[in-house]
């Protein structure tokens, strides 16, 4: 699939933090894809109506962004074009959890991926234990399946295990490297890989497990070559012009 | 003019898009010059009243940075200090085809900056073809002493071969790697360098032409030292510090 | 005191400028603490109030940001969490000398960090020399006794010699590489490290020469492994994770 997104070279519009544009830009035209960011009112209609894909993170949410993302996302369905949300640190405030249950509600959001503090506070679940970072597997499974069935969408779980469910069904995937904690946007740009590959393959779920795949795979080249998260984080964007 | 610049260590205020802020700032430190960045309009004419250049840099652009940008302009076109800007994504929307008309209205710019597709859009010229990345060099050729006689000043237009041109006059340049189309915000760093440049060099194409083939040579440098975007991109860095 | 660090993976909130929101995120990840970056007015009380320390830095400030500092701050006194202060480029204009001090009157804060010529802008002492960067340290000794006298606080001169001060005492420290000056952030990311140690060592003076010699051990081990400043920058990350 990573030819084919190299290929095409989908134009991925982002409106999405401030701390994470530059790794996620660089991961997506490292990965093959183009990215463009743009957060104007005025022109993200425009922008989105000529992209193929569209990308919301709430990262450094400003009240305004809101209604923008959705003026973004409205010209992103018109158009047909899929929408990945990605709820950075939703459970964190009020002002988030609003935000983002806004979005899914005006919304037809294809993928919504983020870890499963931030899936739970989307959907209204209770976490049954505090620290989400340590959470079962167990609890993201139920997390991801109950979340997807609440939005009607294809919802990815991150963590060392990566949970991918819609439809009742759901799959695993294990790879990866704990450096990746260490790297901010690390889990941004899944996102926006995501993104790219649902432009090129109609399947959804596949188009998922893919990406979730092929970046992980490419993080455990990355942790091999490295000598922290600094080096780590430039290997990273080194191979994700790799083969999977 | 390397030395020129490291001695002078000239003050560049940047206002510029969010995605390439640190990386135009770390590329302006490395090469020799102090990079200054701000968009609020109570300081703007104080900061760029203190600069020795001016970069306008439309990535990223809120419809309230368009009165910022020319009130800073103004107090950089007052002290006499050189203005660069750089119409990124000019094309993409209404909103940028205009502000950045605005701009090159009400401003004295003395370089503009931008890919082929970039500058036609911002002088209004009907591009021949539609891949703006793939267009022959004469197209770009074209391009660039139309739009330098539209807009009076002088006009690069960047591209596997670069162009600069004013007065009807061109110069071309080939130097370069295929990996700074890998990089976000590399075109935007050549920027900083030239306005970097042309406060140390009253010839204003010496000076022009001088940034473009430091930094492709630079490029070229670090692609021998790369293994992907991700290192190319530090290695450039590195290579910035570095002689002609 | 980084095993601590380690341990308790503080949350360290930043309403902080946008050239060094992702190197200030990835340095504290990599210290072992965990970054938040929020500056939405109706978030910013619940993302204090959850954090253990508050970093506010000036760089790229807009006039709105006043007021949202001031409200995360009272949120943070209020719990009672650390406040680091970074005045990047006090001096630059009357609107940040003037938000900076604002900011000082309104908030208790734990520990105020900035060149000579920031320090000496914030608490009002005239500089001997025109050129901040090279003024005697007998100069910013002065500078930082006296600005600590005024601002009834702890205050950081950074510079080849970084001077902490406080109850009119002083003590220097002169580790790091002249690399640091040619990485943006450099200085902004001293301030985050210092603010994640003052969440595990009450002994604030303690805490912050820790920092301030942590990080410049780290900068010299790094400019050993380094070509320039784009691959120092990278291996600096790398060291954060290492031991003092």
């Amino acid at each position: 699939m990573e030819e084919r997104v190299r290929e095409k070279r989908p134009l991925v519009h982002h409106i999405t933090n401030e701390v994470v544009m530059n790794f996620s830009a660089n991961g997506l035209l490292a990965f093959g894809g183009s990215p463009v960011m743009a957060k104007e009112r005025e022109e993200v209609a425009d922008i989105a109506g000529a992209a193929d894909a569209l990308v919301l993170n709430i990262g450094t949410l400003r009240s305004s962004d809101v209604e923008t993302m959705i003026a973004a996302g409205k010209a992103a369905n018109e158009k047909g074009i899929p929408i990945l949300l990605d709820p950075v640190g939703a459970g964190a405030s009020t002002f988030r959890k609003n935000a983002v249950r806004k979005i899914t509600e005006e919304l037809d959001v294809a993928v919504v991926k983020g870890n499963a503090g931030e899936i739970a506070a989307l959907a209204d679940i209770p976490l049954k234990v505090k620290g989400v970072d340590s959470e079962e597997s167990g609890d993201s499974t139920d997390i991801a399946l109950r979340a997807s069935e609440k939005l009607n969408t294809c919802v990815v779980v991150t963590g060392a295990i990566d949970i991918v469910a819609e439809n009742g069904n759901y799959t695993t995937s294990s790879y990866g490297s704990p450096l990746l904690t260490q790297v901010t946007g690390s889990g941004c740009l899944l996102g926006t890989l995501i993104a790219a590959c649902l432009t090129v393959e109609d399947e959804k779920e596949k188009a998922v497990l893919f990406a979730v795949e092929f970046y992980n795979k490419a993080a455990e080249r990355a942790e091999a070559n490295s000598h922290g998260p600094g080096s780590f984080a430039v290997s990273l964007l080194d191979e994700l012009g790799g083969d999977v």
